[in-house]
């Protein structure tokens, strides 16, 4: 086991009916709030419009941004931030999915500093203060309701990038798994391949932690079971609780105590899909992880044969057979969830490569474990198609 | 999955050397700190002298509590608190195992208030302040290292009781493996023991909850795994890295997840016998769990198959037989780390049951989900003989 330090002071409210406390969290923490919400889906769904009840009814002032894009920009993170200075905010909310979630966190270090928040991404400057975020979560996906991490993105300069400060963790965060219900089934996919590649990504880290790989692997094999199942099921409650407590699960820190960073060159890859292409994050990602797979199959093996036994139950004795089976069940699954497995299925052509290719390189993408080259780009690249 | 809250503020900072970095963590929080310190151990192995200059070397001055013995008393805590006072204290670092750090979480709420620390115990009292507590833990067993819980005992009384509160979170925890290479193999395995009596605890709580049940799973596979091997190699720092965190996540909040209070009637019975007869809190559970399993055999049947299943690969396809397999099987395993499995093996006689079931019924156990009367209470106690 490697040296590892865990902190995570998220407080998560998980259930039926929670944000009806919401109260209770926010009134010591401040009196006048931003919201930041998406374009509109929870106004739709009568959430928001409950939100401000009870904000209301325990006399929290507020004000909000909407309109955050599903691949958010860091435009929106400065305007609201303009909006939160001229408001007086002392604590933001976020409503919504990833994106929402994200783009509040910028929010919350811009509200001290004079610069735009892509300073923080481009590592040209550091937050030293932010205000308490709180979250509710509409969308199982990507963790960020419960680590201190955030991604937005530079559209006109085709650059997609993360950051992670400790100040950054969210101070509570409410998951309803009713508010799932309705994200349409597309949407729901893409959670699905994204909490996987968070495993993905994390468990290919380096070093030897038995516990945390065998959480890892469990994550997994209920992501297909319950991916599965909300195909067929998209209402029941249990089914969507599963898929949200696996999603904050898988990056939350608890997949990496014992290791090494994980190794992060899938979600390079991913970014510039999103950023060139627009394309949702989840899509990108299950695209780009079987090729990521295969290209580095060999070297991978014992670990491929690790996850196919705790899995999909498979051990026939034979490693190289193994290793295959799993990355043919993994697209095999993304395929019967509906979440694209091949660039032609989102409509990427291989005239595109070269733009492809470029952007990769002006964005470094690189593994953290496995080190890619120019030339891995390209074959992995060939792969996806 | 039922509604639950994620709450864990404690910072664990884990791995060879870390309590070097221990000013990084003190600093910022105070200038005089109480140590407390069991009988001794931690002055042999030299890391009492390595903790105080470290402290010097920042600057904390410090005042040392020692003597708290291995299940601990509320008198130690009370005289520790009239120390901290006379001494002005502003925060507290734990070294020792799961006593020395219980007894600083009942020093750290005593400290703000003038009566003994056992009203907290009996209910009568609630902390509103606590002073920051810091640990350096030097045994892998009981959790309390990365938990708000706390147990001590009124030896006169015949009461050992357990207290849970937010404040009692440690601030910072250090756990370096090498501490606990030193403990002897009898503690080493009522550690595992107690581990494993914190997995079955939790598990058989209410509530479905399947990535809680398989991280519970893989817990006790694995301890039984490391329990195993810390038999032949004490000294390996592998080994004792994963029973170290793995006795960390068996009551850290981790197995909780989607699930109600675990059952806890255990529990209940390893404190009065170790109130009464002084016996290791390991040594007690994995007498009394075995009886408790076996009591309950047909109606935990399913979920027994389950660990069966998970924790020794059984899978017979006949219930009944897997559920007593997992029941031998860990008697088994308990019997060959040499940690007890009946009264008889700790001196225990039949001549003490009209006394531990008169302390059964004075401490009101009582299963949170198996009720038990009396009745119950003399049968499963006929188990453990």
């Amino acid at each position: 086991m490697e040296n590892f330090t865990r902190f995570n002071p998220t407080k998560l409210i998980f259930g039926k009916g929670v944000v009806d406390h919401i109260c209770d969290e926010v009134s010591p923490v401040g009196k006048r709030a931003i919201i930041v919400i998406g374009k509109g889906s929870v106004k739709a769904s009568g959430l928001y419009a409950r939100l401000v009840s009870l904000l209301n009814m325990c006399s929290i002032e507020h004000v909000t941004y909407e309109g955050i894009k599903s691949n958010p920009i860091y435009q929106d993170a400065d305007n609201a931030v303009q909006l939160a200075k001229d408001f007086g905010a002392d604590m933001i909310i976020a409503v919504g999915g990833g994106s929402v979630i994200d783009t509040a966190k910028a929010v919350a270090m811009g509200y001290y500093v004079e610069h735009s928040v892509w300073d923080f991404y481009l590592q040209k400057a550091k937050p030293v203060k932010a205000l308490p975020v709180f979250t509710i979560l509409t969308l199982a996906a990507t963790g960020t309701e419960m680590n201190p991490f955030t991604v937005l993105q530079d559209t006109e300069n085709g650059s997609k990038r993360g950051y992670g400060h400790p100040l950054l963790h969210p101070k509570a965060s409410f998951l309803d798994p009713t508010f799932t219900t309705t994200v349409p089934a597309n949407y729901t996919a893409y959670g699905v391949s994204d909490l996987i590649a968070h495993c993905l990504e994390q468990f290919f880290g380096s070093g030897n932690s038995p516990l945390t790989d065998l959480h890892t692997a469990a994550v997994i094999k209920l992501a297909v079971e319950y991916g599965f199942k909300v195909k067929e099921q998209a209402n029941d409650y249990d089914t969507r609780a599963n898929i949200m407590w696996l999603a904050t699960n898988a990056l939350n820190g608890s997949l990496t105590a014992g290791k090494n960073s994980g190794d992060w060159a899938c979600h390079g890859f991913e970014h510039s899909l999103s950023v060139l292409f627009d394309i949702p994050h989840g899509a990108g990602l299950s695209i780009v992880f079987p090729a990521w797979l295969k290209y580095h199959q060999k070297q991978l093996q014992q670990k491929l044969c690790f996850l196919a036994k705790q899995v999909f139950e498979i051990e026939t004795g034979k490693p190289e057979q193994d290793a295959s089976a799993f990355i043919d069940r993994l697209e095999l699954f993304f395929q019967e969830i509906n979440t694209p497995i091949r660039l032609s299925q989102v409509n990427i052509l291989p005239s595109s490569k070269a733009e492809i290719l470029a952007n990769f390189k002006l964005n470094k993408v690189n593994g953290q474990v496995y080190k890619l080259t120019e030339q891995d780009h390209e074959a992995i690249l060939d792969f996806m198609w």
